[in-house]
């Protein structure tokens, strides 16, 4: 296999010396010649052309024609998984080993099978303009995390982020909804989220009331068109988010950008790594220093620091900002922040399960550090006279290590989006190994993977618990994976079995553009609901005798029930002009049995599940007959459960 | 297990004699009980719990890994699927055997990670309203057919209907991309479509080039208002659609309500089943008379009136209209349309793939009808006196037979939507037995799905290369087969192998509501396209130098190139109250490197694929710094990847 040498970082056999750090001068050379470093690396993993390891499912056959990889009809996953759905704007739900998809959670983007967007009560969750219209439809979500109640999820909530406008959605995680949308003030890109894990300062709160949420561009504050030209001038914001109202608590004023976000088990800490702490505006300047930081946030600091007023505000926001800026933060007897200094561009933070570490992954250093998070609470207790003696070790794992995840066996996965790798390694022996034992063989395992991984995460990693079985990777190009489909290609979504030494790949999902990152737990974690009460919607129809056409001058509310095969009343009049709100209750009872309600021309279609009520407003502005008729299958006489709404001219 | 016995047509033991016919008055009853006969049904499956077949999967293992039944890591389907989408409003193409999810192609809804709905293009396909908005934004897409030549689907185009709108896609199966979409006038409710598979004169036209369309709900001519309450006045048409430009040729008047729709092979007839002869407008209404029909169009006699001339107007169309009514034609030898009856509401009217029958499916009735097209034509001629005659078998198949497939070898595959079960019959000897063979048995197997089956298809069912390979079996209720995730449920998509004598289930796929019809064709059928041309757009920005800011007055067009890590330019300025168009042209070449474009607070998102144009037009309202950056995964820069607009106040 022939290689340009100005291309030789992407070598497939690693070279230590090369890949300490790459430096600016070679990455930009690289961007001049055209070539971009994923691409030529995909087409070497395609030269290559891994064979793939055998799955095991005939050796390990289970009941049922089943294996331990392939789930019998009719069996059920032991794991959930919930992802992020990238620019579709949704939370999705998948199972786990099997991959399956079970249910896409609309949030900020609306989804016409619900009928998210068109109805009264997603609108009013989602946020309109003074017309009415929806005031956002595109969304960008990344990252999703569920809360926590001593060191494991609680199946209470999971929270989402959306970049593109800096929203955050919250996710009930019993009747899987979003329930409540927050846009964030002061801040632009919004990317990293994280719950905290507990209270910072009051022990009996053991479970998650507060999110996380760290911005990547810096901007003027306010954001109004003054200080446009003035780069340096330019800031980005951390954020808390109160886990229960959803308003926004406080902001935290920084240097450099944020990425990901972590928290620590004890609840003190938060983190972001960053990049860009050169603050520049092209790519170039992002990257020319050779070290960026993992900034941590003293929470119970932040949080005396507003109550004692020591905040400012921007614009027309409220919301209490703190001075977190290095410059202000250099004395640790007060500081609210700390910057530990890791190599340039990081991408990647993540908390090993046994409390003590987070791990910073390099991007364009081949390394990945670890902090412990004791000497940073050090450092801020006056105890460690730097924060970078946080580190306590920054290893060498291969090409564009990114996001990492944890076995619960002291072993770690760092995905290497260059190389289109994982790699195992062990915590201990890489702190062994730092401290100067070069005997210490902290790559335990490397695994090819097809192609380029983002994201990766393990069964219960991001809890105390974690349980080091499954492994899924993102991988943020497919190419020859799949059956062509033009342009589009899917990403795809690898399964890995953990649990022995050797890492296993046992399955390519594809995944509708794009997933970036998930969590993985066991399903006994969660107890969904599956039927509605009436008793949850004020405006419920509780009884058909309720039903009927309700006229208040030129507002009109017409009360629908459904029950298969029909509805009622099964026709109503209303006058040209009219503004109408159909209110519809679904009193059916039975588990799975949802109808549709869809009025042609008119722009509705909904659905309403057992026992669920919903609304939609119009102005009956087409006159005629519309048939309006149940759009999700319902029963043998489906076909025929219509009834007309007839617009007298 | 207890059954109420007014209740009884649902017992797991078929009666024969019960099932003859459904009777209005049992239905009626179980509705006014409160019961739900889809639910019933459900509920007896559930107690029942049929165990799943064991996969064979261990016993054919295949290289690598895989098995006939799953593909291991990197290997490929031999089976495309074009599933629709439901109230999702899009197509989506599945890999089989896996039924890997590959793709969904946004048709009648907005898609936020395309941009569908976003960018100019994609709103000029999907129609806007006068102040530029979407003219809607939900669809309900029942039906997708492809292009055909010489029997077999040609990969030129797929078809798509929605059902709230009256509007047929057009989807590209180069670029897997919708490409045209119609509303079709004077009708609502429109269900099935099927394209020909020939011309019925020209024997060089061995092509499709008409797309039939069938229309549910009878309403007034035109619908305006006037005779909104005059029930019988309401009508239903039947619509020929123009394969290339996709503009409306012509439409028939008929008695009745269309439902799905079939075309020979021959090119001769297109055919509806209908339901609703009665022109009833309550469900019970709809289902009074013993009897429906499925209706046959003679497409060349149809298109010589058209030419002569014989055709009404309705409205603001100019669509012509030929009278179809049962009362107009009456003489076979002017015949536009023959009524051929069949038992009451049939659900599915399918062309078996030796060009003869059509299968019409009882749905109320436990029957499937089998039509002789030959004998349909033989009425035309005035060689048979009933067009009745043409029906060759009338057999009993079991619960809510909807729809059919084939496997070319003689046997078809019948859903039973109440008995939650697939037949396997066979079509000879069906024939035989309804000619008085009582010994010819012609149910060869039959086979429990999980619940509730809708659609079913096999691999190349729809062509004259029946293969008899795969059948997917659409199941509306899931119920206990998936993990829990809310009120609602993922449907089931059932995989079937029918390579042999009897049929073995052996994958559940779920999906996200709700998939009706699909088809299943072999791999070779399609050679998408990967990479566009930057010819195939015109506003291509084919050079960075290209690039930059065109002011006209308080219109602004900005156009900007995308080469991974970096758009060219990277920032640009505009004034409060422009009419800013921006046009981006993606000029990486190498497959699967998509951008995306994205700017925060405007309400933008899009994609542009590997030499892919596209544009969007916004007023610049709010003055400040928005970064637009890549939405799309693209590059181990990509977080980097972005830039700065900035409104000027």
């Amino acid at each position: 296999m022939k290689h340009d040498h100005t291309n030789n970082m992407l070598d497939a056999q690693p070279d230590p010396g090369r890949r300490k750090f790459l430096n600016t001068a070679a990455f930009a050379g690289l961007a001049g010649a055209g070539l971009s470093v994923g691409l030529s690396a995909c087409k070497q993993e395609q030269a290559a052309a891994p064979a793939p390891a055998p799955a095991a499912g005939s050796v390990t056959a289970a009941k049922a024609g089943g294996s331990k990889y392939h789930l019998a009809p009719g069996e059920l996953d032991t794991y959930y998984g919930l992802w992020s759905g990238g620019h579709n704007g949704d939370l999705r739900v998948l199972g786990l080993p099997s991959g399956r998809e079970l249910h896409r959670i609309p949030c900020f983007v609306p989804d016409a099978l619900v009928g998210w967007g068109i109805t009264n009560e997603s609108k009013a969750i989602m946020g309109t303009k003074p017309d009415g219209s929806l005031k956002y439809t595109v969304g960008d979500t990344h990252h999703v995390h569920g809360s926590y109640k001593d060191g494991n999820y609680d199946g209470r909530y999971a929270w989402i982020n959306d970049k593109i406008n800096s929203r955050i959605a919250r996710i009930r995680l019993d009747y899987f909804v979003c329930d409540k949308i927050t846009e964030i003030p002061n801040i632009q890109g919004f990317h990293g989220i994280f719950p905290d894990k507990r209270d910072p300062v009051d022990p009996a709160i053991n479970y998650t009331t507060r999110v996380f949420a760290g911005a990547e561009f810096h901007i003027p504050l306010p954001n109004d068109g003054r200080d446009a030209d003035n780069p340096e001038k330019y800031r980005s914001l951390f954020t808390c988010v109160d886990a229960e109202t959803m308003a926004v608590r406080w902001q935290v004023l920084i240097d450099g950008n944020c990425d990901l976000t972590a928290t620590s088990y004890d609840g003190k800490l938060a983190a972001t790594n960053q990049y860009n702490i050169e603050g520049g505006y092209h790519y170039e300047g992002m990257m020319s220093s050779e070290r960026d930081a993992c900034l941590f946030f003293n929470i119970a600091r932040i949080e005396q620091a507003v109550k004692d007023g020591k905040f400012a505000t921007y614009g027309d926001s409220k919301v209490p900002v703190v001075d977190g800026t290095r410059a202000a933060n250099a004395d640790p007897a007060t500081a609210l922040t700390a910057y530990v200094s890791v190599p340039k561009n990081p991408h990647g933070v993540n908390a090993s399960p046994d409390g003590k570490y987070f791990i910073c992954a390099g991007k364009l250093s081949p390394t990945a550090s670890v902090i412990e998070l004791a000497k940073v609470l050090d450092w801020f207790d006056g105890k460690l006279d730097d924060p970078d003696k946080a580190i306590v070790a920054e290893v060498e794992l291969g090409l564009g290590p990114l996001h990492t995840a944890f076995d619960g066996r002291g072993n770690a996965y760092t995905t290497l989006f260059l190389d289109s790798q994982v790699v195992k390694w062990n915590v201990d022996a890489a702190i062994k190994f730092h401290n100067g034992d070069t005997s210490a063989q902290y790559v335990v395992d490397r695994l090819d993977v097809q192609y380029q991984p983002g994201h990766l995460n393990a069964s219960q990693s991001e809890t105390a618990f974690a349980d080091g079985q499954w492994l899924s990777v993102g991988c943020k190009f497919s190419k020859d994976r799949y059956l062509p489909v033009g342009p589009l290609h899917p990403e795809n979504e690898q399964l890995v079995d953990i649990s022995g030494d050797k890492m296993h790949l046992f399955a390519d999902h594809p995944v509708r553009p794009e997933p970036h990152d998930f969590i993985i737990f066991k399903r006994e974690l969660l107890q969904p609901k599956q039927v509605y009460s009436l008793d949850d919607f004020p405006l419920a129809v509780k009884d058909p005798k309720e039903g009927g056409v309700f006229r208040n001058g030129n507002k009109v509310t017409v009360k629908i029930t459904s029950q298969a095969p029909a509805f009622d009343p099964r026709e109503f009049k209303v006058k040209r002009g009219d503004e109408v709100t159909i209110i519809l209750t679904n009193l059916d009872k039975i588990e799975d049995l949802t109808h549709g309600f869809a009025v042609p021309k008119y722009n509705i279609n909904f659905i309403v599940n057992p026992q669920e009520t919903a609304s939609v407003t119009f102005k009956a502005d087409k006159p005629g007959v519309y048939w309006y008729y149940c759009s999700h299958f319902c029963h043998a006489l489906h076909l025929e459960m219509r009834g007309r709404m007839i617009v007298e001219a």
